[in-house]
Parts: C-alpha cells; sequence; structure tokens
C-alpha cells in the first residue's frame, strides 16, 4: 500500500467517525427532546441537519476519489467500499432522529399519556448499538460487530411490547389515540435505527473477514467454536 | 474502455434489472394479497423472498469484482457505485414488501374495517415510481428520474390523508384500533418503498451527470430552463 494511500485512508476514517460523532449528538438530542419534553430543542432537530448532509456528501466525494485515484485491490478496496455504505446507513440515522424529534414536537405540546410510557431501556439499547457499531468499524473488530447484530433481537422485544401497550391503552380509552400513535412512531423510529446500526455491524464483518452475514439466521451469527 | 469491462457493465444492467424485476413482483404480491384478501399469499411473500437476498449478494459481489478487476474511472465507476447504492435500495423495497405483506396476513384474516380505505391510488403512485426509478437507470434518464423524485411529495400526500382518516376512525370506533394500525402500517411501507426509488432517482441523476440532488430543496429539482 502507498503512503498515499494510507494517510487518505486514515483520514477517512476520521471523516467517518465526524458523521458518526453528528448523527449520535442528534439522536441524543432528538431523545433529550422527547423525554424532557422540550418542544424547543425537538423543533431545532427536526429542522434537520445540514451539517450531517454535508458531511455525507463529503464522505461519499472522498470515497469515489479514492477509488479512482489510488484503485485499491483486497482489503482497502472492501474498507472503501464499507465506508461508503455505512455513510448511507448514518445518514438514515440522522434521519430517523429528525422524525423523532417531529413526534418529540407533537407530544412535547400535548398533556403526557396516562400510563407509564419508558423508553429508557429501548433507547439505552440502540444508544449502545449504534456506538458499538462505530467502535467495531474503527477497531475493525468482528466480534464486537455480531454483538451488535444480537443486539437487534432486543430491540425488536421492546417495540413489540410497546406496541400492546399502545395499543391496548388507545382500546380503553379513544382520547390517547392522537398521541399513542405518535410514541408507537418513535418506537418504531428507534427499532429502525437499530437495524441501520445492525447494516453498520454487517458491513464491518464483510470488511474484516469477507465474510457476508447478512441474511442469515441469527442462530449462525455465533461462528464456530466461540 | 476495454471490451471486457464493456461486457461486465452490460451484465452487471442486466443482474440489476432482474433485481428489480423479483423486487416489483414481490410489492405486486403483496399488494394483491392485501386487496384481495389473501392470506395464503400474504403468507408467502412475509416468509421472506431467498431469490432477491441471493440476488443483493451476487450484484455487490459483481460491482466489487469489476472495480478490482477493471479499475474504472469517471463515469464508469460512478456507474458502479450507483448501482451499488441501487441494489441496496432495492433489497430495502423487498424487506418492505416482506412487512406489507406481515399486515396483509393480519388483516385478511379479520373482518375489513367500516370505513372505505382505499389504496388504489397511492399504490399506483408508488409503483410508477419504482418502474420509472428502473427505467431511469436503465435508460440512463436523468429527466425521468427527477419526475420520480417529484411524484414522493403526492406520495407523502397520500400517506397523510391515510394518517388522518385512520386515527379519526380509532377514535371514533375502539374496536377498530388494532386493524386501522396495522393499516397505517401499509400506507408507511408504502410511502417508505417510495423514499426508496426516490433514493434510486437521486443515484441515476448523479449517475450521469456527477450532481448530487440528496438534500435540495424539492424546488430546485426543476432544472433552470426546463
Amino acid at each position: 500500500m502507498t503512503k498515499h494511500l494510507q494517510t487518505d485512508l486514515d483520514r477517512l476514517k476520521k471523516e467517518v467517525l465526524a458523521m458518526g460523532a453528528l448523527v449520535e449528538e442528534s439522536i441524543n438530542r432528538a431523545i433529550r427532546a422527547l423525554v424532557a419534553r422540550e418542544p424547543e430543542l425537538a423543533r431545532e432537530v427536526a429542522a434537520g441537519d445540514d451539517a450531517i448532509d454535508r458531511k455525507e456528501l463529503e464522505v461519499e466525494d472522498m470515497c469515489l476519489k479514492m477509488l479512482a485515484l489510488h484503485q485499491p485491490v483486497a482489503g482497502d478496496l472492501r474498507y472503501i467500499i464499507a465506508v461508503l455504505k455505512v455513510n448511507n446507513d448514518l445518514e438514515r440515522m440522522g434521519d430517523l432522529a429528525g422524525n423523532i424529534a417531529e413526534r418529540a414536537q407533537f407530544l412535547s405540546t400535548h398533556p403526557p399519556l396516562p400510563v407509564d410510557i419508558d423508553f429508557t431501556r429501548m433507547v439505552e439499547s440502540v444508544r449502545r448499538m449504534v456506538r458499538q457499531s462505530l467502535d467495531a468499524l474503527v477497531t475493525q473488530d468482528p466480534e464486537l460487530a455480531r454483538k451488535v447484530c444480537l443486539s437487534d433481537d432486543e430491540v425488536d422485544g421492546f417495540q413489540r411490547h410497546m406496541f400492546e401497550t399502545l395499543t391496548s391503552l388507545m382500546q380503553r380509552d379513544s382520547s390517547t389515540v392522537e398521541r399513542a400513535v405518535q410514541v408507537l412512531s418513535v418506537s418504531r423510529h428507534l427499532e429502525r435505527i437499530g437495524d441501520s446500526a445492525t447494516n453498520i455491524a454487517e458491513d464491518v464483518v464483510f470488511m474484516v473477514e469477507g465474510d457476508v452475514i447478512r441474511h442469515q439466521p441469527r442462530g449462525r451469527l455465533h461462528r464456530a467454536g466461540t
């Protein structure tokens, strides 16, 4: 590998991490707006994050230039393609944070629902998945990436529980319908952020091992012997 | 361009079209299961489509091999990267078709809602977007691609209307909550299929013109003078 390519790869890693940091910040702000019922903060996050959009285009442009200039092969090629895909997933997460913030705008200006809707554990799991998927990318750690894929089932479980709680609330008390539908959306958006983290983790495994774990039953994520 | 690269590019176009055809078929079957209330068909589609998953991996593998082997630049490089991204969006559409089929399974084994929920126009718009985005890709037609991006607003409008109809139904009649929530999901999944078609269309514009139209206000999609 040329020294020039190595310098560019290092720079790319920094950029994709900067993108990840922006997205994490956006998710955190959306959740804070929701939980602390802060409509002004919600409005800000929902208005969109130009910084994330700009960074997405920068990272993509960087990848294309590196492919054209260095014509990398094997591991380096896989790394750049993985970053292209991760970039895409991060941008999607940013959009989902924006969607959560839109719901938070509505919810924080309406009375709280008359049941205890606790997002804490679901939010913690999703945040951990996002963090670990980015860590796995930087440290090129396929075992950590596989852990992220397994956490996805946990988040799906939280989502099902939320669905049941909210459906039965709407059936009991029709005055809750509008708000409950919005809360249900928040929970779906969180689940989809978890899905995107899983996509990133799958790309990390592919990048490091050249092994495709997409479309495999979850059981096979545990490698033989581990 | 070498003759070998041209042969591979032609083969790649055929493969991505084959992938598109599988996804369109899956969307059509999911919708038919929903509208005609066919639980058996819904079950089949919801069980997942191994053919789509296999095709996604094949297309991705082909792209990586072409990048490594031919080390393309400029337009050819952009084309292969666009196909990688389109491939990803097509796979996502296939998943969404599966999600619609899951809802159709539930809905076709429960009594119809007591209001007229007509998906026809929304489904027509979404189908047209999918078709046109693939046509734009094959014919490399950025004007057609821009049309797809503009249709997205129409689909968002249908989704908002569906949301209002279903929310007010649930408020009036609590016995409809479970089914209405499922119908609302179908409408969201349709909207997201439209979003994926829009992503494909944006990639086509980028591929042909090297022009990024993501993250632009819709008004700017009309090019000056056209």
